[in-house]
């Protein structure tokens, strides 16, 4: 068997989030459609280096998969581009050792969060950035995204509903925010992410922004480690899983 | 009765065109649906700059109606955008004479052509721009542009279904192509354009950007008056109806 790593792109928008369900269109369906296609008929199942949710945009999730077939690169990008709707895009392909999986293997994440600064709604960018319409301090926000930085148990910023068993210490390496224009990017580097705690953090980062919280509270707020403290989880559309990062690639 | 004008934009990925057409989703067909619905029932028929495709976008599309109802300017933007469907967008409300039309006062249009100038696609522009794979010599398709303004017979860069009655005598007063990065922005501002005009000449600017023609062919095309002459016309995706304008705006 060949194991093969796939790096892919999608347009969240006509997703019911990446995880297969039955009568929804979602990610893994279509990848898993595709693949069986080619397999003439026999099912073959997808690892991803995690979900995302229905509206969440992908520019680079990894995938792997294992396959009996001994066909070039070049050919499986053509063959899974053919039959792939035109929302999903494999953007490469890699031949893995056996013990490679996209899920386990993760060292690093990138996820980015874009806001459309305006008063009014742009109907180019109402599936593709979060809509906030208040001044924001952009200072003040990028001393909260410092405080973010490094090692920290973040419960209070992740979903109370996440199934996710043990511990919820993670570490974020990079938390930056710039503003060009109309348009605010959020870069979130990190280990690992808790279920939804990009969506909750930019929440209370735009809670900084407007001057609804000091910057200097999301110390006490990761001690506190109480997902009530905080607002409610922003909207998926802004949100962009932009990289993942394993070993190999270092 | 009032005369009011609108101008609109929207996002043409999810509408059959601008022109009503029963059980289609259309531009027109969801603003009067809404029209109506602030005249409790009573059908408000628009009229508009002019029609676009299945597929085209509008950033300043203009529309007009007349309603008996005295209502002011702010509080017909909100009644219409709470109606709305949020890929249609009403950006601004004027008062005019009764004697405004939103077709015959136009004294100018601006569109803009999109193209995605990539090797692969790109799932988010897949709806915006038209990703054209080959490499371009903008010097030439620059010059092409400067044969193309001033007063012609355009008959060889419309579509030969076209209904238009009348002379094909349009006048550009700009045709200007830049690139920056991978997207390519074609501007046309014109006296009015025909049929499919926009989206022939940026085919055939194309093929003058491969070196399949040469950009002093541009002349003699226009003069022959066949558009047998000129290749297809390329996907809507790329074009946006940008700006309308009147005499009152200048």
């Amino acid at each position: 068997m060949e194991k093969i790593k796939c790096i892919i792109s999608y347009d969240g928008s006509g997703f019911s989030g990446f995880q297969i369900q039955p009568k929804k269109r979602t990610v893994q369906g279509e990848l898993e459609k595709a693949l069986t296609k080619i397999h003439k008929g026999a099912h073959v199942r997808i690892q991803a280096s995690g979900r995302t949710d229905t509206g969440v945009h992908a520019k680079g999730q990894t995938i792997h998969f294992e396959t009996p077939y001994d066909i070039p690169k070049a050919n499986w990008k053509q063959a899974l581009n053919t039959l792939l709707p035109d929302d999903l895009f494999v953007q490469e392909i890699a031949f893995m050792p056996a013990s490679f999986h996209a899920r386990y293997d993760v060292v690093e994440k990138e996820y980015r969060y874009y806001v459309w600064n305006e008063k009014e709604p742009d109907v180019f960018k109402r599936n593709y950035a979060y809509n906030f319409r208040y001044d924001l301090n952009m200072e003040e926000i990028r001393k909260a995204c410092s405080y973010l930085e490094g090692t920290h148990d973040f419960t209070t910023f992740s979903s109370a509903k996440a199934t996710t068993k043990g511990s919820k210490e993670r570490t974020l390496y990079q938390v930056t925010c710039e503003k060009r224009g109309s348009e605010i990017e959020f870069i979130f580097r990190g280990s690992g992410f808790l279920y939804n705690m990009v969506r909750i953090i930019v929440g209370v980062l735009l809670d900084v922004g407007q001057g609804r919280r000091k910057s200097a509270d999301i110390t006490a707020l990761l001690e506190k480690r109480d997902r009530q403290l905080v607002g409610e989880t922003i909207p998926p559309q802004g949100l962009y899983l932009w990289r993942v990062k394993y070993k190999e690639d270092e």
